[in-house]
């Protein structure tokens, strides 16, 4: 192979052959865990509150478990939370993406 | 993971960090081999003449080497012919995404 031709990528989950979930709702769900805020992760990613909280409904609504309480309002503004379920989709794809990402480094050595 | 859950995902061949190649690329290569000439090969798959054409065009211009060479005119209606280079790229690309397809199915288990 010529030095500059390498092999590139993406990975992601389906459910019922619609595409679900991918790095980006990895890092979203990661960031919503360790804020216990949605907005807070909106933030951090520059998405806009909207687009991660249409985000969060649609995983809601289309895994077969919630995978993000989300309480709103109430003195602290509300909080959000990971669900068990949500940890477990998150860390698996995490595993999975990273033996994907080592797939493609030997591919291109 | 539930039954209805699924891993996805796309390989393609960049150059300079440019995608390039990937799947429908492989198979426009195929046929044009196979019947040597690119308007067949464009047909076959459903795409049209000036589609073809340019993405024959494009990876003549990006990879380091010609991938088919094109000979237009004559009795026959000219004919298209992929190059040693141009072979080489596609059996390479279907082989790692044989083994990218097979890294899914072993996901998916």
């Amino acid at each position: 192979m010529p030095a500059n031709l390498t092999y590139n990528g993406k990975l992601w989950l389906e459910a019922d052959g619609q595409p679900i979930f991918g790095p980006g709702r990895a890092e979203l769900l990661e960031r919503i865990r360790l804020s216990g805020s949605i907005r807070q992760a909106a933030q951090e990613m520059n998405m806009s509150y909207r687009q991660a909280w249409q985000a969060v409904a649609q995983m809601n609504a289309i895994f077969p478990k919630t995978v993000v309480f989300s309480h709103r309002g109430g003195k602290g503004g509300g909080y959000a939370e990971v669900t068990e379920f949500g940890k477990e989709i998150a860390s698996t794809f995490r595993e999975f993406h990273q033996r994907f990402h080592e797939f493609l480094q030997r591919t291109n050595k």
